[in-house]
């Protein structure tokens, strides 16, 4: 009764224009509510393919999420296959017209004529509002099974999966009394094998828990999680592994919350009325880009430098030239005067700086590409890490963000030498 | 004769740990040769699933890829689902076994005793040989399909494909003569709806070509296709049709070579031997964090300020302070002054700023969540565009920066004013 089965509609994945991480949100969320994906298929923007997909998922699961060709164009059939295959009718639906007209209207557009085909919506369908696009999703029900009908674009597709469709699948979970639960371990500057090394021998605290690894440029995570049958023993059995993980690798986990490194790092400094500033070199802005991705950074973000040439680290950020003549400008000393600079136009607690090469070119016979110093500096500390990254220039610019933000975490937190 | 479907076996990717960047490499390289990719599908480790699969894969498929599942521990059932499937039975292989034993030698560890299963392969396979790990690949021929299958990991399974699989395909679609190309034209700074209008009556234009939108937060890709008897036939139509498409839409293209927004800029101003900088309030840092992702950008990107506090954008851009109290920092007028601010301080020619509100909070009566004001200064002109976005946060932000670099090329090329 917990079985699911996910479609995407669209030719761009298949001919791998688009790698489908709308099937890898949905196969992730679902299963974090304890249901089972039992398969995942790819078709093109045609009718039988789609027809043919709905059969076999109906055959043996008992929620279909279907993403994909929703839009107003010609090469979106994904409605009309839907209204054929239930054998139903297009009713016209005021309120979506009334939704995408608005959403027009507050961009200061006008609404072209082929958007109003989107508000015909399947006579047996619910409707699940599009916060963030035109295209309306569909909620299906159909001898007992249950049809979730969405965009393809990623936003929209995520926006009605947590606004409409995850709440109703926890419910239903809870109904159904599923009784599943999985904690996730967010870890930072530890490989894979390094953490597994740690935690020594497994087997013997972990119970009837699974632990998972699963590895990104920005850490390694790790999703302990427990089938049982009922939440309390569940809960209890999941408090003890994590208690026995956070003993042998607590200083590496950054959050058990399922919150960014950047999330992690506000929180501690608006709980401590702390400001910062950050002078990028390497990084190109991304530090500061994370940062002000989160909603409340105005608070203690005050200003970034983003110093690519020497002549802006000598002019806007008081870099000696003579410490760039001497060390280079991928150098120990010109990253605590980037740091010590910004703190000081900003008038912030705390500054923070990145220098290095981050590739293809730009390497010299002493200094290779990945090589990268950040620098941190505030009321009474200073310090800087230097690190050896061995990626491409994108790779490079993500690891040496994450590592920055985990050095400032660390500083901030008093475990940074302990590494 | 030339329709193609993958199967990828493994609960990794249906629990959304593991995107399915396997599928999408076969599906871009078969596309590529010509091969049409009906349909991809994904299914865990689990025996009925694979036999399942492989049915109605071979229903309308003529060439069948399958990933995963070849590995040596007790979760990889792929080859004993094969064996059953085919009806036919293992047969030891002394030259793969020979090749596995070399690699442990090589690496100067013990073969574990499990690796020797491996050596057992599909008395009805050929082997392929894995050059970069121990599980052997399969190619199979069976009621006149082929069913190539291959290891999960990427690397090994890439490295199959490019020195056994592609160079057989190739021949393959030679042989039957199949012929197929393809062109993307990216836009930006128009809907899909929009394009679809301005392109009036598709069907009288558009020939034998397909036409696809696939649209993104940064704009929209339209995709030309063709699939015909010659080479020159194909490439003449595709000719026409882009050349009716430029006509009727050119202005918002901004790439013909699948280049990003960030790296067209770059090669214009490389061309021209022009040097930037940018002003960030609203966006944080993500514009320059695109310009620097392009290996080179060192040589036209000078310097970057994200001046999130009003004191940054007084102090080190030189902003007025009367500005910000008569107009607001969300502005026409600081627009201007944080361009004109940081071109300065940098002595670059080109200068630009962002100044928006990116939400969720920060509205005001008159100044509503996606506001945004661009700034372009150059030697000879100033100009400031306003927008309204209505995305959450990122999305916001994902936008402006879209939006100014777009408005950097239009500025370039001197269409920015037909908009």
């Amino acid at each position: 009764m917990n079985r699911v089965s996910i479609i995407s509609i669209g030719d761009e994945i298949l001919i791998g224009q688009t790698l489908n991480t709308n099937a890898a949100y949905i196969g992730e969320k679902l299963t974090a509510l304890g249901f089972e994906v039992i398969k995942s298929f790819v078709i093109g923007d045609e009718k039988l393919s789609i027809h043919e997909s709905l059969r076999s998922a109906s055959e043996d699961s008992e929620f279909i999420f279907i993403t994909g060709g929703l839009g107003p164009t010609h090469d979106d059939i994904t409605r009309d296959s839907i209204v054929e295959y239930f054998k139903t009718e297009f009713v016209f639906n005021e309120s979506v017209l009334k939704r995408i007209e608005e959403r027009f209207q507050k961009r200061e557009r006008k609404m072209p004529e082929v958007n109003r085909q989107q508000a015909y919506v399947p006579k047996n369908a619910t409707v699940i509002e599009n916060f963030v696009g035109t295209a309306p999703g569909y909620d299906i029900s159909h001898k007992g099974k249950t049809y979730f009908v969405m965009p393809g674009v990623p936003s929209e597709m995520k926006s009605m999966m947590e606004n409409y469709i995850i709440p109703k699948m926890k419910k239903n979970a809870e109904e159904n009394e599923i009784f599943y639960r999985q904690r996730l371990l967010y870890t930072t500057g530890i490989p894979e094998s390094g953490l597994f090394e740690l935690l020594d021998d497994i087997n013997s605290w972990l119970g009837n828990c699974k632990l998972a690894f699963l590895p990104s440029q920005f850490g390694v995570k790790m999703r302990i999680s427990h089938r049982g049958s009922t939440i309390e023993e569940i809960d209890e059995e999941l408090d003890n592994v994590e208690k026995q993980i956070t003993e042998l690798v607590g200083k590496y986990i950054y959050s058990n919350e399922e919150l960014l490194l950047e999330e992690v790092v506000g929180k501690i400094l608006l709980q401590r009325k702390l400001t910062i500033a950050v002078a990028e070199s390497c990084t190109g802005g991304i530090i500061t880009d994370r940062i002000t991705n989160i909603s409340g950074s105005t608070k203690y973000f005050l200003q970034g430098v983003i110093s690519y040439s020497n002549d802006s680290k000598i002019k806007t950020l008081g870099v000696n030239v003579d410490s760039i003549i001497k060390y280079g400008s991928v150098s120990e000393q010109v990253a605590i005067e980037m740091a010590r600079g910004v703190r000081n136009i900003s008038s912030a607690n705390i500054g923070v700086s990145t220098t290095g090469i981050m590739g293809p070119t730009g390497a010299t016979e002493t200094k290779p590409i990945g090589l990268v110093y950040i620098g941190y500096v505030d009321d009474d500390k200073e310090k800087v890490v230097r690190y050896r990254f061995a990626e491409n220039r994108l790779r490079n610019k993500e690891r040496t963000s994450q590592a920055a933000l985990e050095l400032i975490r660390r500083m901030l937190l008093g475990i940074a030498d302990e590494t």
